[in-house]
Parts: structure tokens; sequence; C-alpha cells
């Protein structure tokens, strides 16, 4: 680990790097699924994975705490410390998608128990006069419960439940493929949904600031060839769902200029979508705009699909650019709905705003990089993260690594040691500056 | 009953509606869903509707027999006819797609079965003289076995079993949903699948002329205002299963201009099929292109859809006209492959030759309508039928009723009983002409 300003300790960067890959193999063989790592949120395997997480927390001497929704929290105060001196807090979260990856999420949690480990060992190392000046604040790790959208349909509740933005009713209205709620999920494990509101820790508590390393989930830093993106802000989604409705007609018996086909009406649809989202990241701002979801009814070969459900999921860090898009799509279902004689439903799922990061810590994550004589890029986040609501509550900053070939959702993502070990010595630097 | 050219018997036309309707409503109750009726092909509930069917033919007497492949065939000959003088096939199937309707299928045995019904209640009324002029053929009712392709994939599979053309090794690659192969759904129901090619009875015994009375599946009676269509050519289908391969990217981290999205080019092919077959229709002959099944994976909000798969069912009675289309789909698969950087396969699953049916047996409806007094239209099948595959051993014909709202394959599906013994007269009066 690089650390400038401090006369620099008998530190042994392999052994990190070896205690590192320890960790990430560790958690990569807690899984329901034979083919990448599959996590989710409040199933059985997340449990162990937590508990997996816990133990190293106890070998660190962390004091565990945990939330009414199942957030984690290991602080680290040191010694002689007053402990009610606002933390700076690393983290992310361990749950993941179904066949996903080892390092969306994990390695914002890894780094963070590295960078405690480093401070640890730095203290037993050097001499007491200067462990005062070593860390002015105590240091926190969080693991962030259901931080992905794939069991619930809903992302980063955990963070919104801490910033007091997750309301009860939707612990009702959330609910997972077997029919089971939140809410039910949560009192299976012994959680305490209806102290959400009030039962929280860090609500009560400043924070000093958060730091949250990801890797990026985009191929932006790749192909520009850099290990490090400053994140400035992320393009929290807009979600929607689009129903069409038309004739489940006998696909022999029906001629062409007959039908009321609704997959032909979302064709139209998803091409409209993907070429206005480019125009206006081309004009305006960078914005996206997926159809990730698609079902059709009733789905066989011999009959036209009189019924089509869409997944819409459209995201700019631009407010404005994102509106567009909405509106867009909006005006496009109006005039199939002409054109083609089907009828449509649209419901928002979520829409979250967009978040600008602090400057004051873009700033000093910047300063860090410089003092490392590390490159780095000013980039937004097209992904959510849970930073974006932490923000709400104190000073965040997020960094991102390169992932192979931006792959990210897939047994396929993977990430480098020599960036994640960047990372946090990036991370000690900025944690050092503040 | 309507009948030239007979001395009108003492036939009480009232009690054959009441027999109709009660059959229906007796096979109506047999079903495995709630909504509509589920008699997938070798289920429990096609094994009770078949026991169903028997009875009645028990009750008029008929000589059952079943082939290997399940089919059931229900035989009278008049008193006296040598047993030898090939039948007069009449028939349909009873089983379903799921959540289907009353009629597709199970009017054309019915109806056989009220021909039957008729014929001998004429016997028991009249002269001995003039009975031997009544009926020159004994008449056969048959119900072919898996007509849908819902469970198997594969629809007119009895039909097939009977000319010989359904192979040995389809049996085993023919697989349901649980993964039951065809030839283990035939066993469990004691079936004889090695005796397929040997086995079956229609084979070996020449037949007269084979006539299938079913409702259109579409709406072209309805909205041309006819009770009755005479089917010209049946437009067999040509099946393939499409995959395309992109990247599974992140949707909130990949931009517009990165993204190798199967979705897009799925939605390019979806409405290059749809304009293509309805220039087709209009510049050369009447073909339809239907993508009735599209799966998309992983099918989650957030990421791009790496990988689309979709079912294409393109049909015309004309060869020239269906080539066309496949042609064109091949050409924009090759087209997106590269404009999009995906790569794709194409397999087909099954490509019936369209079928034009006996001109003899065509002409001869035609002249019973007249004798009748009913007014008609010619028309193709743009459905498959058992009709297409009988028509390679006998001579075939085809009558249509309306269905309301060209409904099908659904639990609207619905037909008026004055429709139905409407096609009976004809079918009677056909006989005699034949």
């Amino acid at each position: 680990m690089k650390m400038q300003n401090i006369n620099k300790p008998n530190i042994n960067e392999k052994e990190y790097e070896t205690q590192l890959e320890k960790w990430f193999k560790g958690l990569s063989s807690i899984t329901d699924s034979e083919i990448g790592i599959t996590r989710l949120a409040f199933t059985d395997a997340d449990w162990q994975a937590r508990a997996y997480i816990k133990t190293i927390m106890e070998s660190l001497n962390l004091e565990i705490r945990e939330d009414a929704f199942g957030n984690i929290f290991g602080r680290y105060t040191p010694m002689g410390m007053d402990e009610y001196i606002p933390a700076i807090l690393i983290g992310s979260h361990i749950d993941s998608v179904p066949q996903g990856g080892n390092y969306d999420g994990v390695v914002g949690v890894l780094t963070g128990l590295a960078i405690i480990k480093f401070f640890k060992d730095l203290e037993n190392q050097i001499s007491s006069d200067y462990k005062q000046s070593l860390l002015q604040n105590p240091l926190e790790v969080v693991i962030f419960a259901n931080e992905e959208g794939s069991r619930f349909g809903a992302a980063t509740l955990g963070s919104r439940a801490i910033i007091g933005e997750l309301a009860n009713s939707e612990l009702d209205r959330l609910i997972d493929k077997q029919g089971l709620s939140l809410r039910t999920a949560l009192i299976t494990r012994n959680l305490k949904p209806n102290n959400i509101d009030t039962g929280n820790i860090l609500y009560k508590n400043p924070i000093k600031a958060f730091l949250e390393v990801h890797i990026e989930q985009g191929r932006v830093l790749e192909e520009k060839n850099y290990n490090l993106g400053i994140v400035t802000g992320i393009a929290a989604p807009a979600r929607f769902k689009v129903t069409l409705y038309g004739n489940s007609d006998h696909s022999g018996a029906t001629p062409m200029h007959m039908r009321r086909d609704t997959l032909c009406a979302a064709a139209e649809l998803i091409l409209s979508l993907e070429e206005y989202a480019k125009e206006v990241s081309h004009t305006d701002e960078p914005v996206v705009g997926t159809i990730g979801v698609i079902n059709v009814k009733p789905g066989a070969m011999n009959v036209i699909p009189g019924e089509t459900e869409l997944g819409l999921d459209i995201r700019s860090i631009s407010e404005v650019a994102r509106t567009k898009i909405v509106t867009h799509v909006k005006e496009k279902l109006e005039e199939l709905s002409k054109k083609r004689n089907i009828s449509y439903t649209i419901d928002e799922i979520t829409s979250e705003n967009p978040i600008s990061l602090s400057g004051n810590i873009i700033q000093t994550l910047s300063k860090a990089c410089e003092n490392l004589n590390y490159e780095y890029i000013k980039m937004p986040s097209g992904a959510g993260h849970d930073a974006m609501n932490i923000a709400k509550l104190a000073p965040t900053g997020m960094l991102f690594i390169p992932c192979k070939n931006g792959i990210s959702h897939n047994a396929l993502e993977s990430a480098k040691l020599s960036d994640i070990t960047r990372a946090i010595s990036v991370i000690i630097e900025t944690i050092h500056l503040l």
C-alpha cells in the first residue's frame, strides 16, 4: 500500500493482497448457483456471506452492530479516541443478482475491511505519540442489506432504510417471485420491520464521510485506459412497467392486416427508445434507456401475442435528459395505441432523483490520487448505488475501478487485484487528507 | 337436418341440437384448468375426454379400434354392407391448447358422431328396400391423437403417424416442459410406440374420403358474413427458433453506442417480418409471419438482454410466398448481425408442405351447399389440420364454420349451434353425393 505523509511503516503489501484474495475466495464459495454468484437478499446464501464477513469483523475486534433492516456495521475506534467522534464510513453490499459476479459490492466491503486492518496493523507498529495523528475519526465498515433489485424488484433498500426513505407500506407491496413480501422476509430473519423508521443506528449519529469503492460495471475506464474513476454523480433509474393489450388471434388464420399484435407494437417502442436515447445523448446529456424485461402472452408459436409486458429502465445524471426520454416513451405509446388499435398501461415502479456527489470529497479523492501519482478520470455513474442515498446524510464519494470488458451482473465479472489495492491506497490517503 | 333427394324421413331436428348440446357440455367439464379447456395430449384430462367419446361410440354400437399412437376409430357399417367397402372418414381431435376452447377439434368429432346417429336413426325408420341406396360406404368417426402442438412443440402427430410420416426418432426428440419424451408419454398410456410404423389401421385400408368440419380460427367468415367456408388448401407452418447473442451489459453503466442489445436487434427483425409479410400478401399470395414466443436473458430490469430467443411461424398455401419470407428473415438476420455486432443461430423446427385439398371433394361440397341453398365461400386454411396429412392418403375435404370474433385457442372460443347443424346437413348431403 502506498501512503504519503506518514513515515512508511513496516507494511508488507503482498500480505494485504494475499489477505484480500483469501476473503474474495471465501465469499465466492457462498452461492446458490453453480454458475456465478447467486446471493439474493435475505436468502440463506446471503445470510451465510454476512456471517462470513462478521467473522472477519470479529477477528479485527470491530464493534458489530446490526439495524432493524439488517444493515451491518463494524466499527473501529482507535485506542483512546472519544467514541462520539463522527466515523468515516466505508462499505457497499454483498448480496448479488442471480448468477452474478464476486466483485459487484464485495469490493467495497472488503476494501473497507482491508483499510481497517491496515490502520490496526499500523497502530501496533508505531509509537504511541504518532498514533494520535494517524486517525482523527473512527472507521466503520458497512454492509448494506438488499442493494440489488433482483429479488423484490427494488434496489438499495438498506441504505434507503438508513436515511428514513423506506416507507412501511413498501414492506408489504414489495413481493418476490414466490409471493413472499419483504416484511415476511425480514421477520423470517428475526429483523424488526416495525422498527425501521425509528430503529436504525446511523440516522441518529452524524457521519464524517461515506466512501464506496465499486467496479465500474461499464467499459468506459477500460476503453479510455484508466485504473481509477472518481464519480461525480449517480444517474438513478426511473423504471416503468408497460403493458400492451391487443388480440390473441391464431397465427395461421389471421391475415396480416387483421392483426392487433402487441409484440409488433412493443418492437416499435423498443427501437424508438433506442434511437431517441442515442439522439439525446448526442445533442444534450448522456442518457440510457433499456428494456431488459419482456413477457408475451400466451407465448405460443401459433398465437399472436395479445399481451406484451415490458420493463423500462431510464437513467441520466441529468433530470432534464431523463424526463425527455420518459415523455418520448409516453408519446410513442399514445401514437402506437392509435396506429395499431391496441390499449396500454404504464406504471412507474421507481423514480429516484439523480444525485451529485460531494464536491469536497471529489476534490479530496482527486488530491489523494495526485499525491500518489495515480491517473484518474472523473465520470458519472450510470448504475445506482447505496452512495446515492447516503449522500443525503453525509458528504459522500465513490471510486470506480475497471471490470473486465465492462461485464457485471454476470459470472464473467472480474476485476484486477492490483486495481483494488490501488483504490485502497487512494482511500487511505483520502482518510488522511480528510 | 336438411337433406335433399331422400324422401324426408321423420327426423326431429331439435332432437339433434339437444343431443349435440349435451355432448359439448359433457366434454366442456373435462379440463385441467378452471378457465377454458385444458386437455393437453396424453394427459389425464385428454384420456377422460377420449373415454367420454368412446362411451358415445358404444351407445351408437360403433366398432371401436385404437391404433399404436392412440388414434381412435368408431366405425358404422350399415346392416348387410360388405365390411371391406372403403369407409368415409369423418373427424378431428379433442386435445386442446392450455386454456383453450370447447370447439377447436371437438366440432369435427361431434359432427361425425351426429351424422352417424342420423343415418342409424334413418335406417330404423325407412323401408328395407330404400336402405340399400341410403349409404354406399361405411362411416367412420376418427379422433386424432395429439393434434395440438402445445405439449411436445409439434402438431398433428396422430395423423402423421397414420400416414407413416412420424419418424421413430421423433418420439425421443420431442419432449414436454417436464422433460418427458413423447415415447414415455405413449408407454404410460399403454400405447405401442414401437408399432407406429407397422401397427396403424388406416394405412392398410383404403379410404373413400376424409371430411373434417372445423371452426375457422380467424375472422374472415365473420367479416364477410358467411356461415360456411369450403377449404381449398392448408397453409402448413414453417417454424424456426432464432437465437441472438450479444452482451449482457449493465443498463445504467453502458452508453447507448457501446451496446450489443439483442432485444433491439430482435425488434428490427419483428418489424421487418411484419412489413415484408404484408408486402408479399399484397403483391403475391397471402402469407403470414408471426413471432409468438420471445425470451430474453437474463431478463432483469438493469441488464441489457445479451441473449434473445424467438419462435417464428410462417404460413402460406403458396410455397413460393412462404419461401420468400423465410429467405427475407435469413437475409435480415445476416444484416442485423453485421450492423449490430451480434451473432445468431436459426434452427428449423418444422417445415410441412402447403397442401391443396381434393378438387373433387371441393366440388362435391360446393354442390351440396348449392343443393341445400346455403351460401359459402372458398378459402384457404391458415391453421394446420390433420386433414393436411390425411390428404396424402385419400381425397380430403374441410368445411369451416365461423367462430365468434375469430377467437380460438382461448377460453372465449365460441361457435353457433345453428352453424354446426348447418355443416352437418352439408356433410350428409356430401356423403349422399359421393
